[in-house]
This record gives structure tokens, C-alpha cells and sequence, in this order.
């Protein structure tokens, strides 16, 4: 069942005290190239450099004081684990990030830094599964998932609720789907908004699980996905799938020369730094430009944390 | 003569029609590591990439229509060429930009898009000064010098208005300086609103001519400038270097190597796009981070115009 109105809403009044409400920026030149009006909400201001604060805090402040007692676990070398390290920290529970030994060293550092504790899988599925059962057993955690685990969708929806809070009634929301936590959170967002306004997602072509999943009707997994959006490599889920299913009216798929392409340009023009899961976005919207001709469309910005010494442009 | 608060005010209002009023940023980690309470105020995301949309609208606003009629004429390869093209341009004014025939595409491009005027001239001072004259004489254009000028300082001075407009009683306002109309646009508006602030220039060591001007008591030439900060190669003039003199209370000067940290810093902690010369500024801060310990800073980030495939780090 999909979470109703006042369950978003209830999310955006109980993470507000923890996160930003990120700022809403426009751009000119990008509304002149369309013809359109778009707002970018720029989830890179996040705190944590991504959306992924929002789930990670709704989540926790779910918790029992029992539970949080005893803290939470998760599985990522991504965003999300930085994310649930930073909210587990703000609200003194610990943070388990089950990691592989070879996630680089910069990332290991970020979640150290924001206070949680790493524990060393294998490279594989199969040891960072087992190793996350044996240490959720061993210390009484709470395993999150990074994006099927239902209050993250919640916390995530946040993020459409205070961008339509900020911009002229919508047409359209786009936002980059990866394990579909963020689409299906947005996407539920902003159909109680307004049964009206669309949900678009955004994947890369080398990673279209989610694409194929929409047209297939059922979760297909993502092998071997091949991009630069390194965020949009995982699968959709239980949880989230059925949202998406039900609410996105479409995914539009990007080139990763588009993908950089878009990257480039929102740097260079709007002088702000995205990473390449929210250039996905920005490229579905310049590759399928004229279905938003004469549209006010969001675009979810999803997050800015980029190596800015190792830039493919 | 200084001008008077109320003639800052009369600017403020008289160029908001046509510029952003830009967005004030703030970085818990940064306040944290300074133990101080630092404003930015983003003029990288301003119209045209940089502060000097400002003076330019400015400037053009108080000509008389018959000069209007006839058009501006400035030389420049920087921001201050782009910013004149889109101002005059906005405000229905003809823009003749002198340009030296070896000045990168990019820039010529960017002022021809912005609907102004090359006008070539060889790459000398010499050739610049004469091509300007004449072509001033030919045409009946008025000059407006890109920093030397009342009216394009009084502009300038808007930028510290509207900062302090949306902050807490600053304490102190570090900007860039180059020709000096940013920083002394920035102490006139600093000095109007209380007398208690302090104003602090930041400059390359390798472009050292304000810190030498204000040294001596007299305007130092800019003699083989050699810095990252292109912006910041020019030289003070007899407009804007009696009122550095007056408000400014000291030059802080920076390594090269401290402008690219800073710049690198800000990009990938703050997520935004700065050039090297509002880099400057916050490397003077970082540099000197001892003496604005528990006070709040106010930052002029002057511009964001990057090339963004050809970086320092």
C-alpha cells in the first residue's frame, strides 16, 4: 500500500529539524533552450552532499529507543552510507557500514568522519550478505536498506514536497532512478500533490534495470550495469517497485556522452557542482526536450559529491 | 568624494530590475574549522557569471538618452567585456567591446553571444589605447572603464548591500581585489551600514600592486602580473584608490598554491563552481583563519566563469 498524504507529510515535519531544505534554482539560458520553466531542487546542498539524509533520518527517528539503543546497519560504499553515518551521528545512535575492502579510501575516510563504524566484507554478494546478517545478529541492529526499506521512501519524498512548496504548480518531475528509492519517493510525493503533475524517471542506458523492470512489469536485476552515474548501478525493490510501477508514467534513457554532456553544462552555466546520477536527470530532459516544451518542469538534482581532481571532461 | 549611503541605496534600487539579487550561502564544516560565522555571497551565480553585471547596469542607467543612443565602448578580455555586452544589450544600448586579436574564443564568443561589438586591436597597451579612441570618436560611444569608474563602483557596491541586507551584523567583509571598483564598492557599502565593520582586500602575492598601493600611499603599477587569478592582474585608479585607502583596513595577500586549495575546497565541500579570484578571498581567510575566530565574515565570491575542462587540481 502506498503511504497517504499526511504520511509525507508527518516525514517532512520530523526530518525538518535535521535537514536542509535545499535551495530551488532556475536558470535562464536552460529555460530559453527548452521553452520551458524549470526548477532544479539542488539536493547537492544537502548535508552530506546527497538527498540520502532524508531517508537515512526518517528511518532512524522511526526507530524505538530500544532499537536506536542498540543502532543500525546498512550495506552501501556510496552516498547512502556517508548519509546514514551523518544522521546516526546528529541523532547519537551508532551507524554499522558494511563495506568491501576495496571501496576507495576517500569513501571509507567520509564514513569514518562522520562518526560511524566500518566492518570489512569481501568484494562479493555473498560475503557482504552474510557478513551484514552475522553483525546485524551479533549487535542487535537494525538493518536500513538504502532504498527499499519504506520510511527511506518517505524521507525521500520530502524532497518533492518543499520543492513544489517553492515553484509554480507543476507539469512534470524528473529524478534519476538507481535503486528507486528516490523515484518512487518522489513520485508518491508528487501525485498527492496533484493526480495532474507527472513522474518521470531517469537511467542510464548502460544501467536500464529499471526501464526494463517498467516494461517487463516485473523487477528485472541489474547486470554488469556499465556508467559513469555510479549511483544508479542497484536494483529496484519490493517496496519501491510497485510505486513506481504505479505512479512513474515513463524512464527516459540517456547516453553516458549525454550524461557528461549534461554534467558539463550545469557546471559551467548554473556554476554549480552535480554529480553524475543528477546529470541523468538534466539529460533525459535536454535528450527528450520537446515533450516539455511550455512545461514547468522539477528536475531532481540528487546530489554533488564528485572527485573534482578526476572529472571526465 | 566618497558618495553618500543614500546614493548606494538609490544604485540598489535602481539596478534590481536587471540584476540577481544572489543567493548568500553558508558551510557548517567551514564555520566549524574557522570557529566563525562565514556569509558567501554568490556572485558566481549572478547574471553573465560575475559581480560586474552590476557596475555595468549601473553605469548605463545614468546616461542620458542621447548617450544611450550612441552606445558604450570598454576594453576588456574578462568578465567585464561579457557583463557590458549583456547589460547594454538588456537595456537596449549598443556595447563595442575592444579586444585584443589574441584573446581565447571562448571570451570572444561569449561577448558576441551576449549581442555587443568586437572590436579588434593588437595586443599591446599601446594598440588598445589608441583603437579605443578612436573608435570612441568615431562612434560618439562612452567609455566605461571596467573598474575606474563611479558609477560602475556604486554598482558594485551592491553586492555588500544585499548581503548584509540578509545576515546577522557582520563584523568583517573580505573581498578580491584586482582594479579595485569590487573592493572599493565593497568598503563604501561596508562603511554606510556601520562604521564598526571592517573591510579586508585579498590578493595574490604574485599580483601585489593594492597591497604595495596601499603601502606606499600612492598606486603602484601592475608589473608582470603572474597568478591563476586572471581577474586580478590590473591595477588600482585614481577613483577607487581613495577610498581603499580610506576604508579598506589591510590587503591580505595568498600563494598560488593557496588559491587552488581554496578553490578545490569550495567546489567540493560547497558545491558550487568558483573561479580563481573569489578563490582569493577565501584563501586570505583560511590563510589569516586566526583573526576572524568568533566573528562573522561576510565573502564576496566575485565570479564562477570557469573553464571547467582546463582546471588547476
Amino acid at each position: 500500500m502506498i503511504p497517504a498524504l499526511k504520511d509525507v507529510q508527518a516525514a517532512v515535519k520530523r526530518i525538518a529539524p535535521h535537514v536542509h531544505n535545499t535551495p530551488v534554482l532556475t536558470s535562464s539560458t536552460i529555460d530559453r533552450m527548452l521553452k520551458a520553466t524549470v526548477y532544479f531542487k539542488c539536493e547537492n546542498f544537502q548535508r552530506g552532499g546527497s538527498f540520502k539524509i532524508r531517508g537515512s533520518v526518517n528511518a532512524i527517528l522511526q526507530l524505538s529507543e530500544d532499537e536506536r539503543a542498540r543502532g543500525v546497519i546498512t550495506h552501501s560504499s556510496g552516498n547512502f552510507a556517508a548519509a546514514l553515518a551523518l544522521a546516526a551521528t546528529a541523532l547519537d545512535t551508532k551507524a554499522y557500514i558494511v563495506m568491501p575492502t576495496n571501496a576507495p579510501s576517500v569513501k571509507r575516510d567520509a564514513v569514518v568522519g562522520y562518526g560511524a563504524q566500518i566492518i570489512d566484507c569481501e568484494p562479493t554478494l555473498k560475503s557482504r550478505e552474510s557478513t551484514m546478517l552475522a553483525q546485524q545478529k551479533k549487535r542487535g541492529a537494525t538493518f536500513i536498506h538504502p532504498s527499499n526499506d519504506m520510511n527511506v521512501i518517505l524521507g525521500n519524498a520530502t524532497a518533492a514536497m518543499e520543492l513544489a512548496k517553492k515553484t509554480e504548480q507543476l507539469d512534470v518531475v524528473i529524478a534519476p532512478v538507481g535503486g528507486g528509492g528516490l523515484l518512487a519517493g518522489t513520485a508518491m510525493a508528487v501525485n498527492h500533490l496533484h493526480y495532474y503533475i507527472e513522474t518521470i524517471g531517469a537511467e542510464p542506458f548502460g544501467a536500464d534495470d529499471a526501464y526494463l523492470s517498467l516494461k517487463t512489469g516485473k523487477i528485472q536485476p541489474s547486470i554488469n550495469p556499465k556508467t559513469i552515474a555510479d549511483g544508479l548501478k542497484t536494483q529496484l525493490g519490493d517496496q519501491n517497485f510497485p510505486i513506481i510501477r504505479k505512479l512513474v508514467s515513463k524512464i527516459i534513457r540517456v547516453e553516458e556522452s549525454e550524461i557528461i554532456e549534461a554534467m558539463k553544462f550545469i557546471w559551467e552555466r548554473m556554476k554549480i557542482v552535480i554529480e553524475p546520477s543528477s546529470a541523468v536527470a538534466v539529460a533525459a530532459m535536454f535528450r527528450n526536450s520537446i515533450e516539455f516544451k511550455n512545461r514547468k518542469v522539477g528536475v531532481i538534482l540528487s546530489g554533488g559529491n564528485v572527485d573534482v581532481s578526476n572529472l571526465p571532461f
